[in-house]
């Protein structure tokens, strides 16, 4: 293994490793139930909004721009400690949810569990 | 809405999404401690030898091919249970860790909070 990734897995040179289509993996935990909200991509200026304003900014997919989560909505997740992987290709952020994480209404996207072949609703 | 993104968010219907590189965001959590011990990709094949077999397989970016998660260490993940998110392009599977998830030997990958621009350990 390189210098570089020792010190990238290892040290405590915040380094994140951002992909070939300049994204990393930012997983959405509140901060009391430890309970999974939802999961996004952030790229470099998402991550930067984010430890910037202390609210959780994505980049979307699907609209090609930066996305506060909560920008519409007012649902805004608050973010309290942000944790690292080992090659610092993804995040978990422990945040305060002001609202509903799910632009359905649930509290979590992950509102539904596979049963067999059929999805199950869980809340 | 199309009729197609109504089933897909509220349906009984798994609709896996995958992304423009064929993939979609897999996130393993302790079923126990409910502790995120790893995220990573899973191709419709990682997806569909997971629910064969009950061990998490991912697709490695790195690599380009399938990847059993434990296939050297002997540390599988025991799936006991799939939830999808509202747009199905992200999983949670809740598992038995047979033994330590990340390549490291810590528990979980995200073993560092940022503190400030620096990293702490936190196991």
């Amino acid at each position: 293994m390189s210098a570089g990734n020792i010190e990238r897995e290892s040290g405590s040179t915040f380094m994140p490793r951002f992909d070939a289509q300049g994204l990393l993996t930012a997983i959405a935990v509140d901060s009391e139930s430890r309970e999974i909200l939802m999961v996004a991509f952030m790229d470099a200026q998402a991550l930067d909004k984010t430890r910037e304003t202390g609210l959780a900014h994505f980049h979307s997919r699907s609209r090609g721009k930066l996305w506060l989560k909560g920008e519409t909505s007012g649902h805004f997740l608050r973010v309290q400690e942000i944790r690292v992987d080992c090659d610092q290709d993804a995040l978990v952020m422990l945040c305060r949810p002001e609202g509903p994480a799910c632009h359905t209404g649930a509290r979590s996207c992950f509102y539904r569990r596979l049963e067999g072949d059929a999805l199950q609703r869980i809340d």
